[in-house]
């Protein structure tokens, strides 16, 4: 142990004792943006088989009615409704992630607290510094063990993510410092999610199951429920025994002066990010010269290599499939000027027009390309060729989604849940939330009026 | 993947389709033998304080009152009573061992399965042929990975006891082959609990997190929510990710026909195994020589180096620290002929004639001594000298505990909570068990009249 900080004791700390004027202005804001592609990603997915299959066995098991399931009004217990809306928030894979880690943030943090706050009156203020210092804790520990850890098998998101909702649950409830090193050892000791479950339901429960686990941390831990000391860096501790190498620097540098959350991205587009920028270069183009399906005599792409790799897939059979075939995506964004949710239903496709498109699209690798990069061009029947270059797709750091197009994802995903009311009223509060005194009615405003309470 | 046998499947078949006849009687009845031995370590320990917090930390998130907390009558939802007596049972950390990888066996499994029968009738044998498979299925996973996922730093009653409960909870569910292997799948992905946490609360946490997330797991499965396919042996999977080698040959050789079961061994004395020789020889000498403890000038023994390294707590404080120490171990064994859960009270640790008796106690190493061996020589001050040489001490597999001794462990830990009346009802009740149509009414018989339900 010589040598090594205790990292544990200083994320107990930071978390505890971070005064609100630390937070800068700018990750206050961040946390708003986080938050609503989070709920819409939620609210979107609340309809999806992976969450009704959770909730058909968990319900029975379920506490008293404390908390809401996004977009459902199901009220189940807050543990339950944290598993359930973490389940449902990455369902789509359509979440924030931190590029450096591929941490998905928002959702083990954000599903936890609200459930809190449900239970529990949290002003809009302490929730945003609760989310920003969860976020914060998790990324850390994160950066701290990546790229081993993840290596090794781990799902990084589940992972780290019980250390941000424990973290971020622990502020809500008061802990002091000692509790809340007790509420990251329990974290540390549930922390698990294999990446062999990539494909599979499990893969969007664990971020559900982080958010789950770390709420309960905070809850034993408040009782006075004890865990290890050095959870994070001791001998038999997480980062030894879930990472081949580790670097507390990356938790220690600076702690409380840079901030995580800056190096969030949203996804424009429900698919594989490698896809990207050649949807990106495709809505361009058919925006700028009004171009039709019809029309369309071949589309070409040059592209990274890990996009033929990744996303090779010709002929996709099911909405799934859709989301590892840059050929369907292509067509899509040609056609429909996007590539959200609604472009990868089983429904999309199999349409004839689609498959049509589709099957005028080549892909060529270029060794050159940057991955947020494409070359596309489009010929048309009679005759012409239109290109353009993305140097950077929308949705990387360099060309970050703007509230605009936040708010108009949110809308593509909860509108379909929730009607337009819900909707523009959700937007409107998440971007007043830090004004609101009880920031849990957020959640039952996420419920439309047809819904079983 | 070329070459490595599909064992999370070979391991859903095997908790499925084996058959009652299949299992040899001398293991049912073992069965009887772990299961005494667990309820009675579960009910020892119901009114422990990490019992006590863990319970006002998780109640008010229970659901309806579905099972019952051995020895207390408090009635939670299925899934947080499997987790609270798997705490209870494991918080004395005198349960049962299976000697090959340290696993404690029966508390994941039937804390599991025993709440599980609360909600649903099952037989008796039913539930014997569940538990034996269950632990079969933890048993052989811990196998496959010791020692090198325990020296990474897992504590293997946690990470394997999961797919324990899995099995059997699946089993007495009825799952399908299918099924049972998805319920194996998020068992994988929920597995965890780090041996950093030796020493404090969470260390009993790990068998009821087990059980808990077991049961959890199988009633996913049942509803359709999937995993990986090959969630143990994949490249991304539980057996490549948790340990750094391991051999699936013990988990296919000779599967349904040799059982782990016999490998289990219980513990006669409420400390480190290690100990348990010079115990075993000062009471031996106690009960041959009527030796009273105003008689003793000096003790002396020799024993193997362990027990200097891991005991040799001169001057224990409480009884926790007790039972790290080999000197007061030899003097409560001298005193009082036994060594359970009641010499190792704060109170008795501090008793003056213990202490007396305690600081006469020398103990040399020999290094050529076995682990489960000692040789033990008692001074009195009439100048004789009384010697025992044991070779195997009673706990031993060359020397395991018989049903006798198993009954009056069980009464040691028992009649203090629930009285003499419920004990011996359940001592009845479970060497019966085979012959019961309801097994979860044993829940309810470990409640002592008084108790709140």
């Amino acid at each position: 142990m010589q040598g090594v900080p205790p990292v544990t004791e200083i994320l107990a700390r930071f978390a505890r004792d971070t005064r609100r004027e630390a937070i800068p202005e700018t990750m206050r804001r961040e946390s708003l943006r986080a938050l609503l592609n989070w709920m819409g990603c939620a609210i979107g997915a609340s309809r999806h088989e992976t969450v009704e299959r959770a909730l058909a066995a968990l319900r029975p098991f379920s506490g008293p009615p404390q908390a809401t399931l996004l977009g459902r009004g199901d009220r189940l217990d807050i543990l339950h409704a944290a598993l359930l809306n973490g389940i449902a928030s990455h369902t789509f894979d359509f979440d924030d992630t931190h590029l450096r880690t591929v941490i998905h943030p928002a959702g083990p943090v954000a599903s936890a607290i609200l459930a809190l706050a449900e239970r529990q009156p949290v002003s809009g203020s302490a929730f945003v510094e609760a989310f920003v210092i969860g976020v914060e804790v998790e990324c850390r520990i994160g950066n701290a063990v990546y790229p081993s850890h993840y290596d090794v098998g781990w799902h990084i998101t589940g992972t780290a993510g019980v250390f941000g909702a424990a973290a971020a649950a622990a502020r809500l409830l008061g802990l002091d410092a000692g509790q809340t090193a007790h509420a990251l050892g329990v974290a540390a000791t549930t922390s698990s999610g294999l990446r062999e479950m990539f494909g599979s339901m499990c893969k969007p429960f664990h971020p559900g199951w982080a958010a789950r686990n770390g709420l309960m941390a905070a809850l034993l831990a408040q009782q006075g429920f004890t865990s290890a000391a050095h959870a994070i860096e001791g001998r038999r501790g997480f980062a030894n025994v879930l990472a081949t190498d580790r670097d507390y620097s990356a938790i220690t540098d600076r702690l409380g002066e840079t901030w995580e959350l800056a190096e969030n991205s949203y996804k424009p587009f429900a698919c594989g990010v490698v896809i990207h920028p050649i949807i990106d270069g495709c809505i361009e183009l058919r925006n700028t010269y009004g171009i039709e399906p019809a029309q369309v005599a071949s589309v070409h792409a040059d592209v990274h290599p890990l996009v033929l790799e990744l996303t090779g897939k010709t002929e996709p059979q099911s909405g799934l499939e859709g989301k590892f075939s840059v050929y369907h995506s292509a067509a899509v964004a040609l056609i429909d000027g996007t590539a959200g949710q609604a472009q990868y239903s089983d429904a999309r496709v199999r349409d004839a027009q689609v498959i049509a498109l589709r099957d005028k699209v080549k892909v060529s690798v270029d060794g050159s390309m940057a991955e947020d990069a494409a070359r596309v061009s489009v010929t048309l029947n009679d005759g012409r060729t239109l290109e353009h270059h993305v140097e950077h797709a929308i949705g990387s750091l360099e060309r970050p989604m703007d509230d605009e197009d936040l708010m108009q994802k949110f809308r593509d995903l909860t509108v379909p849940i929730a009607g337009e009311h819900v909707t523009e009223t959700l937007i409107e509060q998440v971007w007043a939330l830090e004004r609101m005194d009880d920031v849990g009615r957020l959640a039952a405003m996420t419920v439309p009026s047809h819904a079983p309470r």
